[in-house]
């Protein structure tokens, strides 16, 4: 066999940063730049920054009206008014106009009295010196420091600093970024794929990522498995860059090259953090130039750029670090942890009554999509086994906390229809959002129960009496609940096109690959119904434990080959290419709590399920039949019982 | 006189708002186009996105290892190992590669045996199907919606869509901004200025908040006052642009010409708002693109800005506004507000101890420099008279809060080496920061004594013993407190170059124009004690009600001739070419509670004291002695009585 590599002992990601960022103090250094205030939004300043000009500039009007000598409006009174001529005793001023000697106070335009004659005014009360006078450097004074050093510059300042007349100003030059993606399975987007290629994504992640934070960047294209390429392109980019980064190749692969070239060329200060994901990092030092090798699961590269990236990019640009929010929130499930590393484990957020909720998601390193439905990341300290359900967590929100309290929060079973829910929310009400975790109908309704999501989506065949859904709430909420009537949907089996294996029902599933849905889920509660109509046993079914978690990852599976059937909504075969044998009809309906169907959230659920484009969108799917979506069955268990 | 315009009836900022949109939602329309996925970060997308391909494309191993047919691997144990066969049994793979039929598991390099013949290892374990395989589409499945329609575009997101084989996408067009800054007496930054110059820099600041938002801003030259001239620069821009800003003359001056062409032009929708400061705000219509003049003062400019305009870039891009976050503070002191208007208090806001503290600034509408002084808003309600001191307010932040917690909250007497100590502290110690407000010694000690301030700097003369602060902080202290030894400085009468009105001391000062400092300020305080001494009562002093609330202030006052005469410090008067007649050497100190002395931002303080870099700052502002600056004097008032 090649040759691997053997990691370094893995430190904590606060120990390698130290480790690095004090080789970093040795060899890099900020550099400067002179550049227009136009120019200077989100810029660093160097030094303090003095007022070249007082702002006003000089004693100056504060309102409109006249200028006045104020002696001569001494004794004004109701009973005595006193007249004043203009250009001896006033002179007519705007917010903003000069006020010299001998004027020194203003009389608004609104205290003042016509008399008929043109050039004179009549006054009924006295002016103080200094009266509406905005006196010279009142907002800045020449010599006066306007910003410190180390200062990021907002729109505001820009404005000010004009003011007081200053054109140009030192700031730290944006620190440039080399980013080489590499890897010879790796092809660059827009390019056909065929098995075993992996589209580039995580440079220009990279590259987003590093603008975000005010730097420069530079994507090169992807570079083969090569070693002597991976060299040469390395040791030129130290020249010209301010750090570089290599994708991936930091692991311990057989054709994993980056430390090798990083030990030949340079330092390797740290190779593996306990961080999980992100684990294989490298953090190097070549010519006196940072480099830093990133692993190539998505999820891994982009926690990876967040820990050493940003922090290195920081040092280069003297800006501090731009960090996401950190709200608390209660976790919805136990989540447990190791010891060896601190991990980060993304999460859905919602607000459902008062609390912060937090929904853990996928959390192997290539879930790159789980990021995408993640609002952010709980992390798990190195020294913490994990947290119990319903402790409270600390979240790192990407998302903004505005549109996550505005978010309708749907947990329970998957189907298509969500997704096209959640595209029409915003559109039917601006502003409002819906997201969806699918952990399959008795799930949802366990989330429901916790408090922890708004809507349950169910199909759950009561297989006593053959109605859907209802006969669960009952038995499982004390409260008075409500059914929101989704939608009727075929379920069936889903093989490949021209059915190749010439399956026609259950019975034929003992004889081919199966590919099963996750515990709990409706579909996979429906299979097992069947299964025992048929006296048939789960041991029989050749991948009965291999599990997917949606229709559409069941018909993957089948297109791709990797299974000869599975079960699933017609839409989904119908998206994949796949022939459908129907197996029954069921109902896939929404729980919730009576009293949240007052919520604006609700509202706006609702009048979508009723609405034309809805229905548009469920006849382009197909499978689906609407009569009765959006209406509602209140479920009161205790009259029931 | 000239004729003035009369206000619309001024009306709340949600009506306004609200009348606006009404309007504005008949005549402008989002535009939409195609870009590269590669350049859509911040950008809104139009309609959900479909992934082309799933992610990942095959079914693919998990872990670097060897892909296996998991038949062949069935009874194996340690008893009972089992060889395998490259190319027959099994296929060497790395994390990511496909497996494909006939493997359908992998197994671990960490768990492969070696037999020490090439192309061949042992396992001791039987491999399951589907074992550390990653099925096709885990991540993401072709036809499954990535992202949702009216969804701002992150670094994530670009990662994402390429990997799902997107790469176009159609996105929002970025509103384009026509900013017209008007007025005669307005120059350019750069240019020389003579009195009655205002520097133009209003339509700086809105070009950059609008490229914060995500607008494209095209900012024109300065137009004179000319009716005719505005006209057609309004007129054909809104032809070409998708916002048009006026610069001002929306308020009611003589000269304010923006009202009259709009009406001409098209509809003025709204004149006036309830806003302070902020209310001459137009929002009119012109030719179906929406016109906004805003007033010329700065922070009404800035205020406007943020209620009016951001909205309509929001509709113009469909994008969610992106707001400021709001935090709790206890308020400092007292504000009093109108019931006719929502007022914007710009505020300092301190963490000290465990409360967050906002310390209102300057009110004026044209204080520019108390919004960059600032970190946020705290907004007063239109049906409110004001909040009491100490209560709860919310208060908007513009600055970060992590730089909030990290600043030395510096309330009291002022003196130029604070903005020298603001400027060193990020420099002696990276992320920290000094914020310094300045209401004389004794509102620092009352601020001290309240907990809204880490440190106050005093300088307070006990008239009785002559020596400076310790008996104050006795007499208005139980706890044990400290005083850090600052400067030694010169007070003394500023007074224009040459002297030409002959200045020699205080009873001079009866025969010219005074300029004084706010009650409670040392400098006052110390000007009384010298009056009193020379028994000339403060009616006798033409100007002692003119108040300034620095030295600069005073100094630029004596400076512009608007006064005659006035207190400070010598660095004032150098710095701004004074002459300068000394009355007096002081101490000015900084007191602050003795527990505090441990915070790590009070010893950075006390570092920067006793630094050479600081003492040289101060050989080039003249007029002080450190000899004993950074020493510390412990006063216990307990065993003192």
């Amino acid at each position: 066999m090649k040759k691997r590599n053997l990691y370094l002992k893995t430190i904590s990601v606060e120990e390698a940063l130290e480790k690095y960022k004090k080789v970093l103090e040795t060899v890099i250094e900020v550099k400067w730049e002179r550049i227009p205030v136009t120019e200077s939004l989100n810029r660093v300043t160097r030094s303090a920054v003095y007022a070249k000009y007082c702002s006003p500039l000089f004693n100056s009007a504060a309102m409109d009206g006249i200028a006045v000598v104020t002696q001569r409006t001494k004794g004004a009174s109701e009973v005595r008014p006193v007249e004043l001529t203009e250009g001896e005793d006033y002179q007519v001023v705007d917010t903003g106009d000069p006020v010299s000697p001998p004027y020194d106070g203003v009389i608004m335009a609104e205290d003042l009295l016509e008399t008929g004659k043109e050039g004179q005014v009549r006054i009924v009360e006295a002016a103080a010196p200094w009266q509406h006078i905005r006196p010279i450097g009142e907002d800045i004074v020449a010599g006066e420091m306007i910003l410190p050093g180390h200062h990021k510059i907002r729109a505001i300042d820009v404005g000010v600093l004009l003011s007081a007349g200053i054109t140009e100003i030192e700031v730290a030059v944006q620190p440039s970024v080399a980013i080489f993606p590499t890897g010879t399975e790796i092809i660059e987007p827009g390019e056909t794929p065929v098995e075993g290629s992996i589209i580039e994504s995580n440079s220009r992640m990279f590259e987003n990522l590093a603008r975000e934070q005010g730097a420069r960047a530079k994507r090169f294209p992807v570079i083969p498995d090569d070693y002597e390429k991976i060299r040469r392109a390395v040791k030129e980019a130290a020249q010209k860059y301010d750090l570089v980064i290599i994708n991936a190749g930091s692991s311990a692969g057989t054709e994993d090259y980056t430390v090798h070239v990083l030990r030949e060329l340079g330092e390797v200060v740290v190779h593996g953090v306990a961080i999980k994901p992100g684990k294989p990092v490298i953090l190097a030092v070549v010519d006196d130039c940072p480099v830093i090798g990133l692993p190539g699961y998505p999820v891994s590269a982009y926690i990876g750029f967040e820990n050493f990236v940003i922090p290195v990019l920081s040092m280069l640009g003297d800006f501090t670090c731009r960090k996401n929010p950190v709200v608390d929130a209660v976790i919805s499930k136990r989540l447990v942890s190791s010891l060896k590393h601190r991990e980060y484990i993304r999460v859905k957020v919602g607000k459902v009554g008062e609390k912060l909720v937090a929904a853990p998601l996928a959390r192997g390193a290539g879930a790159a999509m789980s990021m995408v439905r993640a609002d952010g990341f709980c992390v798990i300290p190195q020294n913490s086994e994990g947290v119990e359900a319903s402790e409270t967590v600390s979240v790192e929100l990407y998302r903004d906390i505005q549109e996550i309290e505005n978010t309708l929060v749907v947990i329970g079973s998957h189907d298509l229809i969500l997704d096209v829910m959640a595209d029409l929310m915003p559109e039917v009400s601006r502003g409002m959002y819906l997201s969806s975790t699918h952990v399959g109908s008795m799930g949802g309704l366990m989330a429901l129960k916790r408090r922890e999501a708004h809507i349950a989506p169910v199909h759950l065949l009561d297989e006593d009496t053959g109605v859907y859904n209802q006969s669960y709430l009952k038995r499982i909420f004390k409260e008075p609940m409500a059914l929101i009537r989704g939608v009727g949907r075929v379920q069936g089996l889903m093989v490949k096109k021209g059915n190749p294996m010439g399956i026609c029902g259950i019975e034929d599933l003992k004889r081919c690959r199966y590919v099963n849905r996750q515990r709990g889920a409706g579909t996979r509660i429906l299979l097992d119904y069947l299964l025992k109509k048929e006296q048939i046993s789960p041991e029989e079914i050749s991948g009965y434990d291999c599990e997917a978690t949606t229709h559409m990852a069941v018909a993957a599976q089948v297109a791709s080959g990797g299974a000869d059937a599975g079960m699933g909504v017609f839409s989904a075969a119908k998206a994949m290419g796949l022939d459908f044998l129907p197996v029954g009809d069921e109902s896939y309906d929404f729980a919730l709590y009576q009293e949240d169907l007052e919520l604006p959230l609700v509202k706006c659920f609702l009048q979508i399920l009723k609405s034309e484009r809805f229905h548009e969108k469920l006849r382009e799917l197909g499978g689906y039949s609407w009569e009765e979506a959006g209406q509602i069955v209140r479920i009161d268990s205790r009259s029931m019982k």
